[in-house]
């Protein structure tokens, strides 16, 4: 008897069989906490990134957007903590040499104060572990001909500092009224030394970031203005409203310089965990740059003459996460048809196939070019449209559910008769006949 | 009398005044190499990227679009070449121990065979300089735990990579015909040793890149293809084709592999340099890949029934220079209206703002709250549309011309009346009256 796959393992298979997301460097063993977009996933990719982009900057007045190099001048991790702060605990074992997270070992406390081995052991060999080290998780590089500490940089651990340090270029171009934000979709390095739940947890991750700058006071209004947008926005790419939910950081667990943060957690295949978050966080970021780069950012506020600095909400979405948490969501089995039936029931703005034209049969020329006229005249208005005339018609819909296109149309012999084709929908598996004319209006009006 | 600034110049501090590229990590002092895209600039960089992702990708049926990590496995970049021979030649000055490259000193040759010295000084000290010694441009960082040699990891340099590393994948999944092709836009990274150019010679840069599997046998069609499909994107988003020159590089300067490549080069500020790349790369890369990673890169053709290494023809495109290369071509002075006027010739299609919407004066309310109308109406089917009653209508002129909006639509107290507005050509600075109704269309037909 075959062992039943947890939900976890057939969303990886579904990923990488259907051509959404394949293991890094694949050909080659493989990177450990690396992953590759295939065709469809980053046309699933890009439908989240665009949409956010659409809601949260081209739709409004107030945010400006920016895409900041992920090397930055390291002086900006430096007044960000992350060189200070930014760190693991490993231990390494006294045997075999291998480094661990301190909190992956078994008994985290060392045998006796001073101890240079700890009662529990090894996980690789079973030897005792040393004391705990603090090892930073940025990626370091070196800029520059020279290899020395002088030339030492890192990849962006996160894609808010490039945000922070273009505070001052963004007021000083655009003049913007307060409150206003700025926004930032790209990717961010961190060196995780257990890399794991699939893209949950990944070294190279893209985030969507937004750091919202207020007036310190009535920062409770924004605050809940924007824990409203972030559920908005996770129900309407599809999230599961179930599976999400809100952990209001306790005081004593806040970090010094937040008065109030939301970890919004979802129910993954392997538990409940993060998924968003949002925070605020006064005006420690802009006042730890200005003090680090000695760069006034003070905002004059030309209508009552005060001049300050800025507060900060930052709603924080990693798209990784995202899509794994859309997969999750999607991820469905029913038994229409033959067996079991896998589809993924993703919004259809969210889908990276909108609509599949087949012909009923592919021997049938007529057939054929009817399908490619309907497909094309699609395509022009709704460019994520596809052809597919492999296999039997039943195979195509089992192809399609399972990448989760919505809707399926099938070109018959009918069809030449009186231009009407089969829509079937992909979640209820209903067809219905419909003039080949209004297949534009209908697709458009349910993916916009 | 004010020295006249060069049309580099020009460019880069109209970049910075209006929001579209900043030096990177700027109130730090910056760092050498890096640029950061303000909120125009990345609305400008995602319209391109944009139209070639639908150029190349959406609108075609043999393209495959992957993402693949910036962070590979090390072994591809072995075979690929990039570890032994993605060199640059640097020497070091005896004296000052600075490092430069040496095609950068004044006199290539070492004074006498052996002699530590170099007859060429070293420009900042003026001492003798030592031997050149080989330093890759790739940039080195650590993945996991341990910082040793068994770690190191690179930045990719090109993003070609993740496109070989990939095709078996795309081939498994999708089961594409000959001819097709896996395209990727992203980040590479290039350690650069005297980067200049403003953001034609970055150390971070994207790169747009198609790799075009073929079967050897009538490669020269399909370069013919591409090289047509290269020149008409150049064309399309809105390149000066007088600016645009092909180089057939010749048989001596081919890499080995290569059976042709063309440079495409553009008449920047600073000369006539390489734009974008096209190269008939045989089967070199595929090979070199099958071979490094022990995985079989052969593809089966089902029609032929035969089994072959696909060649490659590969259009490589740099995002940043094609930024620079629009600015460059759409940069103009002209003197309309008072003094000199300064304005970006843009393509409506790709320019940042499509229109903006002013009312006549902003102590108005019934002007602005119809000004707001009208431009609400035109954003919810154009997202690139900006209100602006800032200064007067001239001074909202200049500001328009400068970041290149082709339309400027002015609502005045004969809006309120018969509903019809002031449309402002960018290019004549033309007035006429028309029909707010008509807007819509009027503009969608210029953007599309």
């Amino acid at each position: 008897m075959e062992k039943e796959l947890g939900l976890l393992d057939k969303i990886v298979s579904l990923s990488k069989r259907r051509g959404f997301i394949y293991q890094g460097s694949e050909i080659y063993g493989g990177l450990g906490g690396t992953w590759d977009y295939g065709p469809l996933g980053v046309t699933l990719k890009n439908n989240i990134k665009n949409f956010w982009w659409k809601k949260f900057v081209d739709d409004r007045e107030d945010m400006y957007g920016v895409d900041a190099a992920i090397i930055m001048n390291p002086a900006v991790w430096v007044s960000s903590g992350h060189v200070n702060t930014f760190t693991d605990p490993l231990v390494e074992c006294v045997k075999c040499k291998r480094r661990f997270r301190a909190d992956h070992i078994s008994d985290g406390k060392p045998a006796r104060p001073g101890d240079t081995g700890r009662s529990g052991g090894c996980p690789e060999c079973g030897g005792k572990v040393g004391d705990p080290r603090q090892f930073n998780m940025m990626f370091k590089t070196s800029v520059g001909p020279v290899d020395d500490t002088s030339s030492v940089s890192y990849l962006r651990p996160e894609t808010a500092g490039g945000i922070f340090t273009n505070f001052k270029n963004v007021v000083d171009t655009f003049h913007p009224k307060m409150p206003f934000g700025i926004a930032q979709i790209g990717k961010a390095f961190r060196n995780e030394i257990t890399p794991k739940d699939f893209i949950f947890r990944s070294r190279e991750f893209e985030q969507m970031e937004i750091e919202y700058f207020i007036k310190g006071e009535g920062w409770e209004a924004h605050f809940e203005d924007w824990r409203k947008s972030v559920l908005e926005f996770a129900d309407e790419i599809g999230l599961d409203k179930d599976k999400v939910s809100e952990l209001n950081v306790a005081k004593e667990d806040l970090a010094h310089y937040s008065k109030k943060t939301i970890d919004f957690e979802f129910e993954f295949p392997f538990g409940k965990k993060e998924l968003y978050g949002l925070a605020y966080r006064t005006d420690h970021d802009l006042k730890s740059h200005m003090n680090g780069s000695g760069t006034d950012l003070t905002y004059f506020e030309e209508s009552t003459g005060e001049r300050f600095l800025p507060h900060v909400i930052e709603p924080s979405l990693g798209v990784d996460r995202t899509v794994l948490a859309i997969l999750t969501s999607a991820y469905t089995e029913d038994t229409l048809g033959e067996g079991t039936r896998v589809f993924l029931k993703l919004k259809p703005k969210i889908a990276p196939v909108k609509a599949a034209v087949f012909p009923l049969m592919k021997n049938k020329p007529e057939l054929v070019d009817k399908a490619r006229e309907i497909y094309k005249s699609l395509k022009t208005k709704i460019p994520q449209v596809m052809f597919d005339d492999n296999g039997n018609v039943g195979k195509r819909y089992r192809r399609q559910d399972e990448i989760g296109t919505p809707f399926c149309i099938t070109v018959d012999f009918q069809t030449l008769e009186d231009n009407t084709v089969t829509l079937r929908d992909r979640d209820s598996g209903k067809q219905e006949r419909i003039l080949a004319t209004e297949l534009n209006d209908l697709i458009l009006n349910k993916i916009t």
